[in-house]
């Protein structure tokens, strides 16, 4: 007879007070990004591309200080339903067999089904401080759009979100929730911006990406006075905001009285990954314990595992600031894999210099193997993860296997960062034998590169 | 500038250790039901109707003891979840203008979505320890069937659940959600039972009801060995396991000063509704409160404001016991309402006693009206109630309204039991401005009860 495994949970006043810096703490440079090029919006008029971010999240990109504050306000937000619980997956280690102790970190019990929210309530609040009145961004699978139109709308901030197409066909839903919460939904490419049109003339069928739609959005708000687009992983602060999601696993791991082997998160741009990993390499750090940390990429946009470390754009039309990071180019378009949040074609700064360094791993899988994952966890622990997050699954069960075949009692934590009863046309599918897998060829990705070996 | 409500939040060791019973503090009686009748399988043979309940949920069912221990691992099984939060509303309270206080107790935080987790996980322990390997149910929304497969699945106890067509039609998605946790969803009406055949040979196009799915579960279990037949709501001892919600609610309740002058729960068989109400009702009593207790059902299946209080069948076969209830009467069809769960034709029998001698009120709503009260909660309080508990949201709207009309500082409480995150296409018609309105007509009533007066 089984039984579940128990929820490690904190009380409301456990949420953490500080959000943590890692640049205070990284061996290694992170390069800042150098200028912006000038955008040239419809109208013609040639302009700099506007500063995007308030001084504070300026700061909080660039600065050095360990701790940074959670605003009184934004921590009483999250209060709202944090602190998230941990579990132990005991019904997944009796599936496998493994003599590891499997732990998962679950974010989908928030408003918005991810952890999304944690940095929308964030910028939201900065952004109204510096008299924003509408936010723009772009959105992939939609988790970000809902969770910035579900911090904007209490307080009058306008939302617009560019959703990237294939995304929006796979799940219409996300559109629903995001105008049930007042956002204005746009369709990547649009026939509202030059960067969308220029894009359905290259491909009226385009399935869109990340990078397209950020780049509609930033040419968007670049028009409307009072507007500003907003970015929901990869940057610094973004990150930053993040980790309230470790610094919780932190004490929620001391609970259970174990201390992670191995850290596992799904990568899109990087912030679900490194928020719960960050706070477990500054951990490691100070126990001096031999941690891994691995970030789990679609094998359809294996920036890390196949990509180049180099100054790139994060949008399609190249306005944003060259950062250096692990990329496939800017122009990149991904196979629709019903990941839509894992099609992003670059790796947040920081965690790319920390896998330049071997302070990271980074694996890749097939949509197939991920939904597999997926359903077994589903079984197993009655949660049905998204499918960016069944990408961590999948290898936590790799994991827990190769433990299992060396006999060794392995502590395995991992981040489940939404749910996925939005996805379940894609479960669907899945069960039904109709999901393809695909990865591009070398060829795709030299094309995509532009033979950029910098 | 807003600012979200206040969680009140417990912690895991503030989870009910007993359920209440409220047969112990009713002053008024609550009919046994008479004997069921026999029951003729497919093959013929006439055979009594088997007891479904295991000894000690029938003991639950009829007992007078005022508490009853919930078991240990039942408890801890809760712990994963519960206790669920309760909101005060401040986002809908300015929304409206009211001087009301508005309170929601959510439920919507389950695994499985919805309160339907609370009695599920207590059923199959019973089920289980009485050496049941398959339960088989009728589900209508889903949210039942999906909660009992999730209960089921970990213990190895196979699970069947016949889903009302119109909203498997509806929420394709809950039958994904099922049938990921392992269980097999038959389409009802459906060509497995007898009951089945003839509602399809009566009309091929039926949209089903939760009378005909119950019918076939029962049909199809009587003729399986080690199978037995599951109710998700209505019953005594489900309304028992449902008092947890309540429990929880009185200690939020008074964490945050106050005690309700009206408590609201939608009203499909009951256990919701009930699961909130009655500990309250027990702590009105002691405190000689006048808070009142409204049950909101749909205008589409007015059992309680426009049905008859006569001893009916649960089901539409006619095999189960004669229970005095508020009924439209078993072979009642109603309209194919978004809101599933409350298109059943009865209302439980405690409730109803309690209805008959003025204890509780009903009120019934139409469905545009229901959507645009969920639209205004979602977008006011981040969370998208499902479409039965948008019902009890549009009560406490018109409770708050009536409120700030008569300037009374009134302190309003009702439950969310769970989220519309796969009923998202039903707010997305009522957007579009496509869902219709529907009541049944006196003599659709009075023909459906086939003249009883009893």
């Amino acid at each position: 007879m089984e039984q579940r495994g128990p929820a490690y949970r904190l009380d409301a006043d456990d949420v953490p007070a500080h959000w943590y810096n890692i640049l205070a703490d990284l061996p290694v440079e992170v390069p800042p990004p150098r200028p912006a090029r000038r955008i040239a919006p419809a109208d013609g008029e040639e302009r700099a591309l506007r500063p995007q971010l308030p001084l504070s999240m300026y700061r909080q990109s660039t600065g050095r200080a360990r701790y940074v504050e959670i605003p009184a306000e934004v921590r009483e937000q999250y209060q709202r339903w944090r602190p998230t619980p941990l579990y132990r997956a005991t019904g997944l280690e009796r599936a496998l067999g493994t003599p590891a102790h499997i732990y998962y970190k679950y974010e989908g019990t928030s408003p918005s089904g991810s952890h999304k929210l944690n940095t929308a309530l964030a910028q939201v609040y900065y952004y109204r401080r510096s008299g924003v009145r509408e936010i723009v961004t772009g959105t992939g699978a939609g988790q970000w759009g809902s969770a910035l139109a579900m911090a904007c709308h209490p307080y009058g901030i306008g939302c617009t979100a560019f959703m990237v197409r294939c995304s929006y066909e796979q799940k219409p839903q996300r559109g629903t929730l995001m105008r049930l919460n007042g956002a204005r939904v746009v369709v990547s490419p649009s026939e509202l911006t030059e960067v969308g049109r220029a894009a359905l003339r290259a491909d009226p069928d385009s399935p869109g990406s990340l990078g397209i739609a950020n780049a509609e959005a930033i040419e968007y708000a670049s028009g409307r006075a009072g507007s500003r687009f907003s970015i929901g992983s990869g940057e610094n602060h973004v990150l930053l905001h993040q980790t309230v999601i470790g610094e919780e696993a932190l004490r929620q791991m001391a609970l259970a009285g174990e201390f992670p082997d191995v850290v596992i998160g799904a990568m899109g741009a990087g912030s679900n990954f490194a928020g719960l990993a960050f706070p477990f390499f500054r951990e490691a750090s100070v126990r001096d314990a031999a941690t891994r940390f691995v970030a789990v990429e679609s094998e359809a946009c294996p920036k890390m595992t196949r990509g180049r470390y180099l100054a790139d754009h994060t949008d399609l039309s190249g306005v944003t600031p060259l950062t250096k990071m692990y990329t496939l180019g800017h122009r990149f378009s991904a196979y629709q894999i019903h990941a839509g949040g894992l099609r992003y074609h670059g790796a947040a700064p920081i965690v790319s210099a920390m896998y330049d360094k071997g302070l990271v791993e980074a694996v890749a899988y097939g949509q197939n193997r991920v939904f597999d994952s997926g359903t077994t966890f589903a079984r197993a622990e009655n949660v049905v993860p998204a499918p960016e997050a069944a990408h961590a699954v999948a290898c936590a069960i790799d994991e827990a296997l190769a433990a299992k075949e060396r006999g060794e009692r392995r502590v395995i934590l991992f981040g489940v960062s939404g749910h996925g009863l939005l996805d379940l046309v894609a479960y669907d599918k899945f069960l039904a034998g109709e999901l393809v897998d695909f990865a591009p060829s070398d060829e795709d990705i030299e094309t995509s590169l532009g033979g950029r070996m910098e």
